[in-house]
């Protein structure tokens, strides 16, 4: 699991003083870069192998919304690794009380630069299977 | 049923020449704003009556990617409507050549300013019921 | 010079209820586009001849606020024209009562996909000349 | 001066691979919030008294883009203060090798709630002229 912290700013909210529903999904972004990174699979490193890794489907629970100002924790793991996709879950929580405010998840595909699906590559699928044996051993 | 139209910008698309996953929300909310609108109950109306519409659930599927300068038709419906939630459906379509690139949905409760939930106002409520029958007949 | 026309939505707002300062700059592209678009050098175009056209300089005063589904006027003109640069001037009036919101400018160079300088390309160059000996004569 | 840290994700970033002109602009605004906050005055506390502080002037230059993955320092200064307007000072550099990339100014004033001018509340007077004896003093 990666956590990641984001302050919010004035940008990210709208008129009614909250984080605006769509803004939650760069964080979602941005705790999946984070993992990667820890994995030392750095996602720069991926473009560079030519495969890129496109959201395919999408979904978001908003249970308290997010204020100007607050400290967020994005939480993200791994929750299912196929040959061709993988799928994140992610958590964001205030960090001053931990309430827990969105909860989502992103499948995604591998493609090569044809726009052609390919199997996810040999050296990010051992650092990722490597991860959920961690995780599952309870770690 | 609201058909809305929007021109892709340099602003919506990130580094693979594609719009950013998020940026359909932001079309996803012009959507159901029109449709509103086209019932006769602008949104500004609702915000004056005290309440507003929080998402509290979002799905969202990426059949294609939309490009630079593509017109999209952004297809709003109501697909379920309740004492106390909404859930709009949607469709995104390439206008020129008519490929299904984005679907979702997004649920919404009705929250007063003291952030309670309240059932769908009555004005609102007598309209969308009078959109779902037409929508049932088939027009 | 070109109109376009935009409607403001929650996407586009903070919490004090009004645009946010940043997404003025959007707006002005879509200008420039557009104004490029009527002179039948769509951008697509330019991209094609392996050009791009980044931004240098910017200036902006925010008049008044933009509010929430306020319909919005943008004015793009060409105000100076170099062998390597250009310079578009924008106004964005709140189109039901014509108030001035926001006037600014954005200076842009031309450069290859070596990311060298270029002169502006002649189809460019005589299209836009052009158009600013129309401006000068008064239409 | 306050530096601050922000790493670019693909939210940030258009199709040429480098980060939109307009993001810049809240990476400006979290710049001040953090100077602000460095200074004691949390902009929650200036709202609190009743009172908002609008951009009225942008000036912005692109010397360098900013990439996908680049650490950005954005570092901010006060360069002018007066009873009734505050101009902010932004440089922002590639981390990895201190590369200036975009530098700019905003200039606010201060308003209630009721959309009117005022002066600077004293709170906030003294801290900004206690940062600037200091910056002029050459710390």
């Amino acid at each position: 699991m990666n956590i990641t912290e984001y302050r919010v700013i004035y940008a990210d909210i709208d008129a009614m003083g909250v984080v605006y529903y769509a803004n939650y999904l760069s964080w979602f972004e941005r705790g999946r870069t984070e993992l990667f990174r820890d994995l030392e699979i750095p996602y720069t490193e991926v473009v560079k192998h030519g495969i890129v890794t496109p959201v395919s489907e999408l979904t978001c629970k908003y249970h308290r919304p997010a204020l100007y100002d607050d400290i967020l924790q994005i939480e993200t793991t791994v929750s299912s690794f196929k040959k061709v996709s993988i799928i994140f879950d992610y958590k964001i929580y205030r960090k001053s009380d931990r309430t827990l405010l969105v909860s989502g998840s992103t499948k995604h595909g591998f493609i090569d630069l044809d726009g052609k699906i390919v199997k996810i590559p040999a050296f990010i699928h051992e650092k990722i299977a490597s991860l959920l044996a961690t995780q599952e051993s309870g770690d």
